[in-house]
């Protein structure tokens, strides 16, 4: 049977999380469920595709993935179903599926009619749609049975990193539990960028790096010594592909956060040079 | 098999919660777990019945509900088993459970009798005393098994709002994760002071307001318009049938709690007018 | 089939918690994951072997704990499987096992070969060494399939308490959600050094406490007269045996912490005397 996984900015707090769960076992009592993040920031979708995207894909394929966040139900707005990646995805049409497969096409978008064709039914979203839409899913169920196809999702994008010149002009995407710094340049555009030059320079606030490890410890070459690289700071592509600042364990005395100053929305550069 | 749900005080950092998953998982290894919260507020029993009130009938009937807050061992308080609207409690003789069961009687109370007559035996209320318990009715065992009859419970009861002439004065009884307010001015007693007057002005701080709306979203009567309703402030009657009140996306500038500036406790008015 | 608990500083806001859980549910469906704890202090092994010690033992024997804190992966530290009191024990060579089991010899430990050889193939330790690892085990796997004996584990210690003359000195360990501080003083120790005296007096701060209690509730003589103790500061030796000072029901006004004011790694005396 699929998983579902949770993901809102209910917190943890609230009665709001338990009471979804509780939902989905009283309609299958042998449903497995997995939170992903429940400390998304209020209405913060650009956070929300961040952490889905670099999460869902960990999950067998099938996988339900309901996101509670800026679901409010309203008459106009859809609920989608949304396949991709051969995971399926339960969202109000707020646009966050667009910026999770920002390159990847989905194999189909269904627009749920279970439960959103009277105003009254509905009180919370995803306790009265999302929640038996995932169930009739993860028990085989076509999405066919309790929506329709709908051709056109609400698209949003995510700020692009652009370039000019000898230039690109990046920017913070998202700032982790650790204070590590994702920017919007992923390695592929920096890679293009970077042919015909002989060398790089990454500058944010009054800080420069002139190199991107292969990973967080590589800039430790000798582990007998590597307390002497606490501290310092790091650029290394992630597992998403993006380039991300760090401060190499940097919160055993102040992390990467602070140090850098950064703020998510501000500019990262990278600037390229002959030599 | 029966659902345990765990709501406590004890935070998510310490190893409480992970051992009484452990010893319950110890007990019978096919034991479905649920969270319910457990960010309580140190020892705040008002907090933990809306919250409990809130999530346990969303889970199936039979489930057993462990409430872990203010429930240090003493000879000479009780642990009891509550049995209402088909499901079952387990907590310390500390009222919580009529703060929950405020309108409806229990079928059934039980003091717990195993493991509690000796007072060395108990070191950890929940981990001695309520998880063998809750594994024991979960197989399907009698209360009066590991228990007996108990007529008594503790009473507590919640600030009741309360009315003088075209006046209903009322209290902030939770603030939730959102900074929504929620007072303790119900729907139905709304509507009986409500007769024979044309309209009504909820007053607190140096607001007021004069509509309650059916759900958030109400605010919002063009979807396409919908960010100009951001951070306008909304009266509903929750799911609990309560007052609430909100900024209709609030947290996203500012939230209900800050704008507001209301606190557990404070006073919120509803005066009635004829036209 | 036996239970993974996972332990580590990621925090519940990012991906990687779930990213590990995918990763586990991929490859095992049936697999049953619980946390102990994902709130500890970046790189806090102290901490951590504080929360691991006081759980691992409420899980049933043969479980699997995957400890992720300072697990960075590096060529020259090893991934270690450490076997000790019928648990299985995953974490890398960064010897926070000698903290969990200072007084016991582990049966058996052993190095990670499965993935561990090629620099490549590791880009979050967990992920690709220990998800795949503990399921292994959970299968029944033996340790030697997939690593090989390992005699030199890395040895990290608790700063232990000391005595003198008619006096102990220990030091605040670590200080839980409650603000209860828990010290390094153990109840065999403490015992031991009191041989030959009529009393002691616990000192910190400008605090002194001349007795140790049998529990919390012990201060509390006439339970009617509960709330009269709310406040007070109570010593008491915990589940783990060592000495504990909290303030009764302390976070409703003022946390121990507060009052206390004292900081992991402050001192704690206890002064014995004749009558």
């Amino acid at each position: 049977m699929s998983l579902i996984t949770l993901t809102s900015d209910y917190g943890y707090t609230d009665y709001r999380v338990a009471a979804i769960k509780g939902r989905i076992l009283s309609l299958n009592p042998e449903a497995r469920i997995v939170d992903i993040s429940h400390e998304i920031q209020a209405y913060n979708l650009q956070q929300t595709a961040y952490i889905v995207s670099s999460a869902y894909h960990f999950f067998p394929k099938g996988s339900i993935h309901i996101i509670s966040v800026d679901s409010f139900f309203h008459k106009d707005r859809k609920c989608i179903i949304y396949k991709a990646d051969d995971h399926y995805f339960l969202a109000a049409d707020n646009g966050v599926l667009s910026l999770i497969f920002a390159d990847i096409q989905p194999e189909a978008v269904y627009e749920i009619t279970y439960n959103t064709r009277f105003d009254d039914v509905v009180n919370f979203t995803t306790l009265d749609v999302f929640a038996p839409a995932a169930v009739h899913l993860q028990n085989g169920g076509l999405p066919e049975v309790i929506g329709r196809k709908f051709l056109t999702p609400k698209e949003l994008s995510l700020p692009k990193a652009g370039s000019t010149d000898n230039l690109i002009f990046g920017e913070v995407l998202y700032i982790d539990n650790f204070g590590n710094i994702i920017s919007n340049i992923s390695k592929s555009y920096f890679e293009e960028n970077m042919k015909g030059y002989d060398g790089f320079t990454i500058k944010f606030r009054n800080l420069a790096l002139s190199r991107v490890y292969k990973s967080y410890t590589d800039i430790v070459t000798d582990w007998n010594l590597e307390s002497e690289s606490h501290g310092k700071p790091v650029a290394v592509f992630n597992s998403a592909g993006l380039l991300e600042l760090t401060i190499y364990k940097g919160n055993i005395t102040n992390g990467a956060k602070t140090l850098f100053g950064l703020k998510v929305g501000e500019r990262i550069y990278v600037e390229f040079y002959r030599e």
